[in-house]
């Protein structure tokens, strides 16, 4: 049996393509889509590809993906080469099947097929791929939504293919995704020899009473969309390895992943704050990866939810957790973004897989959704 | 005008005896020593050089130090090179003027001049020098003391010529040392990614109710003469160096410097009781350095008051504070324990020196604390 998803899901997973090498990945995308009339604009920057692709005018409807994928760590665990596809019980195994390499197919075949029906579509269907999502993401959707914003570009939808799917391809869709924000603090103590504490000033031991109120803090209880804000410790160092010195100072980064309930501005004053209470000599930097965003309701997420249900006769859960995704980016446009694909099981992990008839199914509830958009 | 003491000091000095290298100055003391007719007992263990001589027999008195120095850091930073030997101002410079290269050669002139007085002198005067006090003091004193010990060598005085005073030679001198141990802490929880902290278990967050209540402990409040036991955290680590990976582990080694009021098991079972409160999943390993070690009073403190009063008309100070020292494993043969040796200020610094008068004054000090007890 002769499937163009999976044909071209195969094709995607042999180019190994680790972030931010294309690997021509998307040469084999741009001529599929160019051979039904969109027109082309790649958009390289540094060692980054990204193309921009647009059939039609108007309202806008674009999917967005990546053609990277992350390493295969320990190649002999896998059962197969991990950039050689193989289908075993019905399941496509290779680096990519699930993140997102079978979506990126999905997309393609789906576009044919509604193009093939649908030649003098009302609307605009676009395409937004990078080489780097998995990686720094510096050079990637980022820089190309700068581009099409300093020319005023009108992006009203976006479906973003990575893998939202927990059990079966279409039980949980994204439909916002939290911010993300990590403090780097160093507190600034005096070194010195554990036999002569009076001379020496711990840092550990005058940050303990701050950093465990910070972990007992309670940030905000969420909302209807999105679960409580959460703060991890994610690093912490301080000493020279000797016994018998007094650390001089104490580096903790931090991490926060927060609900819509809080600004960054509102967590770097409550930090604030916090060490000032506490009188602590500190520099503190920060770094934000991403603001969080919400599609709450509207045409989008409307034509998602009746893709699924007619595919597959269950409601597909609206949730905004785990990690960050390119969505962040896009939905700065002002775009209704919403994330559908495959299972993510096994994505990042050894054996990385996808039940191949998910991506099936997956083409055409994306075919359904351009269909109810801008046929 | 030449002082044997400061010669034989700046000899010593000129041979750069990095720990454990003696580098020739244990065959110098010795010659000196044989001279005058003490028998020479090397006992050399792996890679550290020791000596027990003696003369005489009954009530023994020994004197104790160490030929090895710490380096000697940047030498373009010292106004003289750390290895060759210089006095300016009246004072001697030199890697181990202070770390006690100076008391050494004080100890040697001071049995000179008290044998050549007393050739017939009633008890034992001894030496036990090291060549590794500075670094593992594994193969040193410690194992002179076990040797010495197997075959029931009777030891009642040691006079250690450690850096003891602070303004003046002789301000103060040690009748103890508190002990040493230290902890090495794993606590244990399950790694897992920022933005599912539900799938993880973070250590950090998890012990630092644990820690924060361990440097907020009253572990003792010393006694007439050991200050409060002191607790410091040394080193602290958790994490992967990533931003958003939930580390598995958390390590932390903290130190003991404890008073006679508590033993090591007191110690070690407190911390017990304390994680086993906060039910912390950990591995804990205990290091035990050095048990605590008093003189409070008898015939070598007096021996050592009278003698310091008589140079200096200043009464000591006796105190138990700083680091570890050789003392804590003569001690344990039961012998009186105190340490007089120069001003310490610039011990381990780059620009190690010591007051040349201050050696000479230190010499007879030794000679008149060698006349009260073995004369």
């Amino acid at each position: 049996m002769f499937c163009p998803v999976i044909e071209l899901a195969q094709q995607l997973i042999r180019r190994p393509s680790l972030s931010p090498d294309d690997a021509g990945c998307q040469a084999l995308m741009i001529a599929r889509l160019q051979a039904i009339g969109f027109t082309i604009e790649p958009i390289n920057i540094a060692d980054t590809q990204n193309f921009w692709a647009w059939r039609g005018q108007g309202e806008t409807l674009a999917f967005a993906g990546h053609t990277d994928v992350v390493p295969p760590g320990d190649t002999s665990r896998w059962i197969n080469p991990p950039f050689e596809p193989t289908i075993r019980d019905g399941m496509l195994f290779g680096r990519g099947a699930a993140d997102m390499k079978g979506s990126l197919a999905a997309m393609v075949v789906a576009a044919e097929r509604f193009v093939a029906t649908n030649p003098h579509h009302r609307g605009r269907l676009a395409f937004l791929i990078t080489s780097d999502e998995e990686a720094n993401a510096t050079h990637g959707t980022v820089k190309v939504v700068e581009h099409l914003m300093a020319r005023n570009e009108r992006l009203d939808y976006c479906l973003v293919g990575e893998p939202s799917s927990t059990v079966q391809v279409g039980d949980v869709v994204k439909n916002g995704r939290r911010g993300s924000i990590t403090a780097n603090l160093t507190i600034h103590g005096v070194q010195g020899h554990v036999a002569y504490p009076h001379l020496a000033d711990n840092p550990v031991h005058r940050a303990l009473p701050a950093l465990n109120e910070l972990v007992a803090t309670e940030w905000d209880r969420g909302n209807e969309f999105f679960p409580p804000t959460s703060m991890q410790i994610a690093n912490i160092q301080a000493g020279t390895g000797s016994n018998n010195v007094i650390p001089g100072e104490l580096f903790v980064q931090f991490n926060f992943r927060f609900s819509t309930e809080l600004t960054d501005a509102d967590i770097r004053q409550r930090v604030a704050d916090l060490l000032e209470r506490h009188q602590l000599p500190h520099t503190l930097e920060w770094k934000l990866s991403g603001q969080p965003f919400l599609t709450a309701r509207g045409q989008l997420v409307d034509a998602v939810i009746n893709a699924v249900e007619h595919y597959t006769e269950t409601r597909p859960e609206l949730q905004t957790t785990g990690g960050t995704s390119d969505g962040r980016f896009i939905a700065r446009m002002g775009a209704q973004v919403v994330e559908l694909g495959p299972v993510n099981a096994t994505i990042h992990k050894i054996n990385e897989c996808v039940k191949a008839s998910d991506l099936q199914l997956l083409s055409r509830m994306y075919q359904r959704i351009m269909e109810q958009l801008i046929a």
